[in-house]
């Protein structure tokens, strides 16, 4: 083994160990990269069938809204593991990488919105649930907006 | 409209009510395959996380387990909405539709072993932990070898 691949191979494990299990787990980047899209496709499937409640385009259902939310109070925890070093790709804008303290701060203020979402969405007031659908999908888009491809 | 079409048309409504919502929130097939996919996806991700503990190739943490489980648990109650009339392809094979009522019972049989597995995994007691999981994974197993393509 050259000199050059044994730094390269070290560096590889370094930075592997510092972003804890996040890119160990998957065992290419293209596993990452359809993970996190495949959670972001059922969790986006459950928001939008809240959305068309809020938007009165469906029934209200106190029982179908609370699972929905739910769902993607738990899926909204998933897909940021997906996106260590070495997984760009995908939809994934190169902010992520070179700006990703921003990134973190996106992603957990999603995971509050939602998790808001969740709460309200279990009391059953509709009106407090489409306050809290607003504010989810706002931080959504704020994401979309920064780290997504168009 | 020739009568052919509009007894296509009518058959396709009364096949569409009869499985609720299932095929109408899908604008198309590849959507419903794409959900169902997605669901497996993110599933298949969090059961292998314990499989890995339960094979002693990763050390046990109990929240991660338990963690982990709920998301299997939480994710199996969702494919099964994306596998209605019209929506055949993928990896699916046609006795989903053909024997649907077999494919129905295998289906549950999955959800209530993974609901256990995620009982068993709130509790921390690895040996019970172990054999849930294994118990899981046939009927993971029993489905895939029946609807699933090799």
């Amino acid at each position: 083994m050259k000199i050059q691949q044994i730094i390269l191979a070290s560096t590889a494990v370094i930075i592997a160990a510092g972003s804890g299990t996040a890119f160990a787990q998957f065992k290419k980047p293209e596993d990452a990269i359809k993970y996190r899209q495949s959670a972001y496709t059922v969790m986006a499937n459950s928001f939008s069938k809240i959305g068309a409640v809020v938007k009165g385009e469906a029934p209200y259902n106190k029982e179908d809204v609370a699972k929905n939310a739910a769902v993607v109070a738990t899926l909204s925890t998933l897909p940021w593991q997906a996106f260590g070093p070495g997984t760009e790709g995908g939809n994934a804008l190169p902010a992520i990488w070179s700006d990703n303290a921003k990134f973190k701060a996106a992603s957990e203020k999603m995971q509050l919105a939602v998790a808001n979402l969740n709460t309200v969405a279990q009391t059953g007031d509709l009106e407090s649930i489409k306050k809290a659908f607003g504010a989810a999908g706002q931080t959504c888009k704020g994401c979309h907006d920064d780290f997504k491809k168009k």
